[in-house]
């Protein structure tokens, strides 16, 4: 019910700030204004539905979080709901589990306000889905750590105002010696070294970031010290179950408006839709968006529960970057030579959505993790 | 807590009837001794879990007929457990439903009790998956009908003690002229013409039968003349979710058995399992058989709240389909020769789980229905 | 021996003109100079290598024809070799094969030489994959036509000095009413309308041209009137072939780029190459390609011996399509986050490549021609 | 000219002796009278021919063995095929091309001329597609081997009366130190353990045999002893060529009594057949069949120029394996319940064809030949 009423204001919200002109422009100007958005998002209290009250947030539980994501998944583009999902549910979910209130008063508070935009730092130019070999390292000094080295693929990156930075704080084994510190982006030391051109995902922009001997306080940590690998990978879960949920939305989406279009589109006298290759594939892939959902809602209820998720969260993610690939190929072929133009939303979720099997651990990170939950790996 | 109960108490039955030994034997003479199994189950409360107290049953709600079904799914062939599903949940939702009580007494008790054996009467050679479209007519004289026609692919035909037919039983459109009648197989004029020779499902006799000027009384229709067809597809929904949720745990089985198995099994120095195409596979397929899973909780938990999941479990049915393939030649394949022998219970399950998409609606009945749902058929 | 001359020389050229910055600036600016580059190589003969040598080919027979797009395939974007197969082999043959003398010296002999630049005027808005089915109309006013429609989707359009166009000449039957004509661009009446964004193959211009009672000499058409459609069915036999060619170098390039990029690239302390699903799939992907470069070349033999090769070539064509978003998307992946940017190989191929199960008919033109052949369309 | 001779004679040949009720029977039976059959097919001169004159073959090159599978295709099952295959292409080859002509009239003149049945040892319990892991040893003793262990999988295995041997003559590295040897199957210490129940091939007999210190004279080795595994993967490429020529005939019987049974079959009122999922999924499968053709032909074009095909022959074997497997899932499905019994082909095709990705090298040792080929595996 109020998860309904949430839903509805959400809804009109987006529609006020989000038709299909601004996301079209944002998509070609690649970048969009995430101070301008995050605050109309966040005094209407859609950056911290999960988090607590004390700290701005609306204090639910991921069900919501889940809710949200897909009501953003109407959005007409992937680059702008993932910035919004990093802010809300990627850079943040550890800080408010672990932080300190101190931490949380300066970086949670006006995340959830919608006054400071967050990014995460995870991956690096030699470490993407192989989180424990990343080499950027924050050196204690005093009661300061002085940290150099780089992250990579950084979303929010050029306009971020602080980021969620994972970084090796000791030379103890890989699992054990990171950190995850609060790092205010203004710093001296800190480069955004250029946008990266990507695929798809325009209207999102993605940095490569460089640390140059950045100063900053050891109470910027989040929890213990050397715990950070296992928060992030707690932290990975809700990331994961966002991504999931926010493209379920875009792919109910795809699938009505191949319908739609194919419908009123003819060829060789007959609507495509009615030939028999059309209809039964799109029954396919709803087939398989619906098993996709399942597996979300099964998930997301244990995880609301208090139960370790990784590995249905793992799964969920592993099937929604495969799904979506195979889905947004297959509806593009029915839209013909109109599929190949960029106008249409099927279009760009081809480009936008095959990041889905790449970032956030990749499909291949996904198969070790429910190896692992398996007991299948080799042993050394 | 009671269904747990329930779990252990068949699990316990089955194995005192089903150990290996008598599996393989069956599957050998390719029929098995339904009466003397089908009391043993009706005695402990098995053949009705979520029919009527008042006629024998166990007044619980599906999800519970579920439960059994995946714990029959332990039986190391594919033909018992359908044999038994047949009786419980295939053959007698209708009559449970909406048959008269001296109906439900004549048949659905005895049935319950496993004193008597049933079959369902739908598939003609000439109408398989296309029900609409039989031919086998009951036409009233009197208070009798008098039945001519013949039924196809019956399991449990050559055993069974009525049989749940749909008949003809006027000449109105085809949706709105059927009838399902309680068969005594006794009667003067039902010929058993043959057992089927099939691929797999050995332990499961499939008959073809014969109707010559079969007198019936009317009163043995269930329900209204007329509402056949409608009632065929309401007890379809409770026979796809049955096989679904008996499938998934023999797919579960193979994969727990080809991990056994590839563990100790080495090639080129290392386990078989230790490859990495080997345990990226198996975390593939079980993936999706979570993903199935959850979609067959989802439409149960619908289910016993009253809605119509004909599309989900619809849905389902596909899958279940389609993965058993999908899973039987992939696991098979990481058994080397021993999977191409008789022994292993991948290979069995190769042969058997083939009928998943074939029987109770093809692969391409289900899209049909998928198809119909989301309204993308061609309008004549 | 003459082939592989041909093929060093052609190199070399490509060489000359097309560097990789060549190729990027083209891409970025969504168009590349065709007056230029086709001049350069016709001069050196390869705008016409199976073409009579009266109007300025070679007259070698089609498997040169294949030996220079297979070359052609190594610039490092999909467009320039599509603009230039458009110009050697899929708007010239029919005009080779049927056009008068006249004619050919008008419109092919320019174009062999690359002082003309051509396009093909098939597509149209309604009608895409379906030919019979184009709308533009030429009729017959004493000894000119006048003509009034549209094109879409026509590649070289904005650049094109004539066109290589099907209209309607009669009101018969829609394989039997059309004709392909020689339209000179530079007519009144002719309107470029807008350059199509499109996905990839931005190097190449794409335009939509409308006619608006455009004059144009009966004399002009190609062969005889009314045999439009056969010429063109005719001539997308060898439209198909070249494309085929085409991608298998670029096929090859990546599948070798990826393995010299995984090589050197660790991921869990060892190059991603090692990694068994990377290597193994590597080997997949190869094998497809050799298979579809064995079946190019059954074609190709069979077609210079004179076969209808309709069947072989719709085969082929199908094939390279599908295979190239299945090793674009495959290969892509094993690039992690460099493949989702836009400076490599893969990421551009993903994009161009989607174009060939869509254009020069679709997959699924392709599957109804199968069909056709292998006799399973329905009868009406 | 002669190859078409020779396939006429070949066919008429099977059709005096291979009517579908002996393929019946001996499907039954599991097992079919070798010395008769051999006899009969090696008086017409089909079990060498291209093996040389001077012991009784037709000296003609390796196409026509490739011919005479394609031909051996028709019979209606995989056993009787793969049994001849075995005394013609899998146990012979490196006998013809390395032996003694002591050894060679002993051993390859009967079984060219039918007289001897022939079978080949190289799978081992615990060495199947890992050929170089075999245990069998045989120690030299004065001018005896005597030989222990055993093999497994040994097509023939019962009715043979010789067998091309592979065993481990030295301790050296495994690659080094195995020979071929020929072993009279009636020598004292040969056991044939049983005769394994298999999925499929029903009408083969496949044997487990042990050696209980066989002895047997040391010039009965093949060519140089420590060569063995040479020789083998040389005589494997005539073995895997041989196997996909053969399957290739009956994957176009199987689409082509599809399309029969379809086309007479109706369901929903109108011919299975002309349903678009099932004419287009049958165009797609011949277009797969066609592929393979053509890289059978390009390799085997390429075997009798004297070039090492082992790479295409490896590659053709793998998809020759993978597509009867897809090949044989669809169409059987076309046939709805009828293709779940054991009266037709395309039933009994789903059961034998899932050994051509286990048998001869598993898929898996395919893909990593191909990979040895491309220089992709790991460097130790």
């Amino acid at each position: 019910m109020r998860m309904q009423k949430c839903g509805k204001h959400l809804h009109s919200i987006l529609n006020s700030i989000y038709n299909p002109t601004h996301t079209h422009t944002h998509t070609h100007t690649q970048t969009f204004p995430a101070h301008k958005i995050f605050k109309i998002l966040g005094n209407a209290g859609f950056l911290g539905v999960s988090k607590p009250v004390e700290f701005g947030g609306l204090g639910l539980d991921f069900s919501y979080s889940v809710a949200v994501a897909e009501e953003l998944g109407n959005i007409r583009c992937g680059g702008i709901p993932m910035a919004i999902g990093v802010q809300s549910d990627m850079a943040t979910p550890a800080l408010a589990r672990f932080g300190s209130d101190q931490l949380k008063k300066e970086f949670l508070l006006p995340s959830i306000l919608g006054d400071k935009v967050a990014c995460l730092g995870v991956s690096e130019v030699g470490a993407g889905s192989d989180v424990s070999s990343i080499m950027t390292k924050a050196v204690r000094k005093g009661d300061e750590y002085v940290i150099n080295g780089g992250k990579m693929w950084t979303t929010n990156g050029t306009q971020a105002d602080w980021m969620c930075l994972l970084a090796n704080t000791s030379d103890g084994p890989p699992h054990k010696n990171k950190s995850l510190i609060c790092l205010p982006m203004n710093l001296p030391g800190v480069h955004i070294a250029r946008k990266i051109d990507k695929m798809g995902m325009w209207s999102s922009d993605t940095a490569e970031v460089f640390f140059d001997d950045v100063h900053v306080p050891c109470k910027n940590v989040i929890g213990q010290e050397g715990l950070g690998f296992t928060y992030q990978m707690l932290q990975f879960q809700e990331e994961r179950l966002w991504a999931v949920a926010n493209v379920l939305t875009t792919m109910d989406s795809i699938i009505q408006e191949t319908i739609g279009y194919t419908r009123q589109r003819k060829i060789f006298k007959q609507p495509v839709l009615y030939h028999q290759t059309v209809h039964f594939r799109l029954a396919e892939l709803q087939t398989e968006v619906e098993l996709l959902r399942s597996l979300l809602y099964r998930a997301t209820a244990m995880y609301i529960k208090g139960n370790d998720v990784t590995k249905l969260a793992s799964m969920a993610k592993l099937k929604a970057g495969r799904l979506a690939r195979e889905l947004s190929d297959s509806c593009l072929q029915f839209w013909g030579g109109m599929g190949y133009t960029s106008d249409v939303l099927v279009s760009r979720f081809y480009r936008d959505s095959r990041l889905i099997s790449i970032g956030a651990g990749a499909d291949e990170v996904m198969l070790g993790i429910i190896c692992k939950y398996m007991d299948t790996l080799p042993k050394k």
